[in-house]
């Protein structure tokens, strides 16, 4: 009977497993969220500061779709490609939304034949990362893109993307930062001048930027176990990956026995040079560094690239400066545009992008320790009345504000009461209330009332629209 | 020997078409499209109204993921969830793009137990339609909705929701319009007055939906020949949907002998009644018509339903007001928050979707018969010099007005030529050129020129900053 009983058990809590209730998950999808009213307004804060850099430097903007047909984005990404996410092939084409805003740049220029535009484009990209969302990592995020694309004397563009990241940083106010600058021709002639044989320059330079996350012996590792370089050429990187300055740094790999017999490195060398120079005039080499581990992952790159870098939180008491994550990064990418072409013309282009995400990460923080009252909404005035059925009075007197411009709310009640309309002007800032009474509408009058105050004026109706906005404009 | 050429030539055929270069196709995905400079000018202007007016309102700002849990979506849309877009299987969870802005809110209410908000969010939609792009549809578009969720007094928050449409359409000047409106419980009411079996409401409704676009005729087909009803059923519902008309068709529909018998349509021409009184307080009545025919073909419709038109294009010289097609829709749905809670607690909700690809379309065809010329940039000064070798000077100078807070742009060349400077400000729009010469440093001014006058000034270079910005300011 026991077993009986048990077999009978077990049925049954298969049958229960079947018919549970399928428990809804009630979630975004991993790696995103959603934005609050009170993250909304930290959000546009910073998108307001980014957008009026990118105007103050004569920027247009453009938009292209979420995503691109799945062989757009083929190709571009190197190791990163599988990170990439791809549409559910429901019949037509076979999309994948865009990991960046670069290739959709690139393929919006060939197909569009423009050889020569400054534009910015803030949108969200995709990737199938492991995010860290405490840190402001996501699979869904924003990017804010400068890209300057046209044939033009060296490093002068190159030199304003670099000046554009450092007054939006400063704007910012996140604390110090520190902005890397390689460029792929010096890493290209350095791989050649320590023995990387050419097939592995691609894969040796994605184990060199990984030199922010790891120390030197586990790339070296990766380098020489998991990609079969030869020690000794580990070791000849080891030594220039070391290095950073500026241009005396600049000056003496010039003299670099080795690295100055390389054409692709001299050239990458004398640019870097003069890159410096344009800085010295923007007069922000002191957050500059010429920097020979700074790889950058993406496979496009072809000259000058950087990264920019937090250097130490607000609320750390650390006696030395660490990197707390990249916020920005850009370069130059030659190639890309005529990768798209059907003749393959090219189109040189620099771009910069500013990872919004980790910079919002701290600015909430920020709020959350200040406890400044962020307001959510702009509303100037709420219509309010202390007696009962004056609904439709509220209803006509809202009605002429609105259409006079002013922002104005009115309790969805028929009778509220005097207090609650007070309370939720409090709750939301709203600095203003213009109440009506049988008596002030015998009058001809509103009576408008401060609420941080509680001074009260009547004020004759014709005279509301005009009284209301004095009191409200800064 | 013939059939072994044959042979040989097939065979060569296939390995030609196997070697061929594969055809890159260069183009956004079908039903999508980029947005040029010009273009997202244009946009902005009209999300500046949308946002404006949502403003005016109170309206908080939310953003959500681009995609959903594929099961937050599943059961919303009715006979339209074909056309949501699924994600690939990359292992994880399965994900689809979202289908409008209504449901990740409601989704959002119930995730943060949020009883009561008033906001607006504005971003892009996916539909898997069949686009006719010329008419401003596509399968990538932005809504803009605003929603107002809580529970309240009856039709206050739906009224401002239709005086919202109305300051909208009459602020973006797009010409007459027309705002339908309707009730769910009316038209549940009408079919169960009409004969029409409860299992076949939602059908029936989708059928009424096509009325916009298809005669009586056709949809009477569908209705007796697809969908089984009786065609004495189908007769009835075509004198019903006939109708539209204002606050008189209200009160005669209230004495109909058959629906007035009706719980659900007395309850909804109750509400369509206060409703009216609500907009006649609103002053715009006179854009509103109760219209027994409009049904939206959302599932989760609970009461009011709204769909605004524009009844005739600007350059159309035709005699009567024809509809171009629906620019806004919204209603009331009460239900939909209560899907998502784990104890099915409601939270209702009305709320109002403007759709800016159509008005867009229209704005877009405006000017380009006006000939307006759009700048693209607000570019204040072109930083510019007359003689060789100033390029450091140049840098210099925009620096400072950079770092001014001046909208400042400068060639990128070495030794532009004065007239290539001027001809990119009348090119680009930019009112004035810096011109700094060998003269001019030595001087410690500046010489100011005026595109559009020729004029110029020199101006010390400390007050240079002060100069631009009041030439430039409106």
């Amino acid at each position: 009977i026991a077993k009986e009983v048990a077999k009978l058990l077990e049925m049954k809590a298969q049958l229960g497993g079947d018919e549970g209730k399928h428990k809804f998950v009630l979630k975004t999808p991993k790696g995103t969220r959603d934005y609050s009213p009170k993250q909304m307004a930290i959000r546009e804060r910073v998108f307001n500061a980014i957008i009026t850099c990118f105007k103050r430097h004569g920027a247009e903007v453009i938009d292209t779709p979420v995503f691109e047909l799945k062989e757009t984005l083929t190709g571009k990404y190197g190791e990163d490609s599988k990170l990439i996410y791809d549409l559910k092939d429901q019949g037509g084409e076979l999309l994948s939304l865009r990991y960046d805003l670069t290739v959709p740049f690139a393929r919006y220029l060939a197909m569009n034949k423009i050889t020569n535009i400054k534009r910015y484009h803030i949108a969200k990209v995709y990737r199938r990362d492991n995010p860290a969302m405490t840190r402001g990592r996501y699979r869904e995020f924003y990017q804010c893109d400068f890209d300057i694309a046209g044939q033009f004397d060296p490093m002068i563009p190159d030199a304003e993307c670099l000046k554009i990241v450092h007054e939006i940083l400063s704007d910012l106010q996140l604390g110090d930062f520190l902005i890397k600058v390689n460029d792929r021709r010096i890493l290209d002639g350095m791989f050649a001048v320590c023995g990387v044989p050419d097939s592995k320059f691609r894969t040796i330079c994605s184990s060199v930027d990984k030199l922010d996350k790891m120390p030197w012996e586990e790339v070296r590792s990766e380098m020489v176990g998991e990609k079969g370089l030869s020690p000794e050429a580990a070791d000849r990187i080891g030594e220039y990956v070391q290095l950073h300055g500026g241009l005396d740094l600049i000056e003496r790999l010039l003299q670099d026995p080795k690295l100055s017999q390389n054409k692709l490195a001299k050239e990458g060398l004398g640019d870097m040079k003069l890159l410096f120079e344009y800085l010295t005039l923007f007069g922000i080499t002191g957050k500059i560094s010429f920097d020979l581990s700074l790889a950058r992952g993406l496979d496009y790159y072809t000259g000058v690239i950087f990264e920019a870098v937090l250097l130490q939180q607000e609320n750390d008491h650390v006696e030395e400066a660490v990197s707390v994550g990249s916020v920005a990064g850009g370069g130059r990418y030659d190639g890309l545009v005529g990768m798209f072409d059907p003749k393959g013309r090219k189109v040189p282009c620099v771009g910069v992008s500013i990872g919004i995400e980790r910079i919002f990460s701290i600015l909430e923080q920020r709020v959350e320790a200040s406890e400044e009252k962020i307001r959510t909404t702009e509303t100037q005035v709420l219509v309010a009345s202390a007696q009962k059925k004056l609904l439709e009075e509220r209803l006509k007197l809202i009605s002429e504000l609105w259409d006079a411009g002013i922002k104005a709310e009115v309790l969805y009640k028929k009778n509220p009461k005097l207090l609650n309309q007070l309370q939720y002007c409090e709750d939301t800032g709203i600095p203003l209330v213009a109440i009506v009474g049988e008596q002030e509408l015998k009058d001809g009058v509103v009576k408008l009332r401060v609420v941080a105050t509680r001074e009260e004026v009547n004020v004759r109706r014709e005279s509301l629209v005009e009284e209301i906005r004095m009191r409200t404009s800064q």
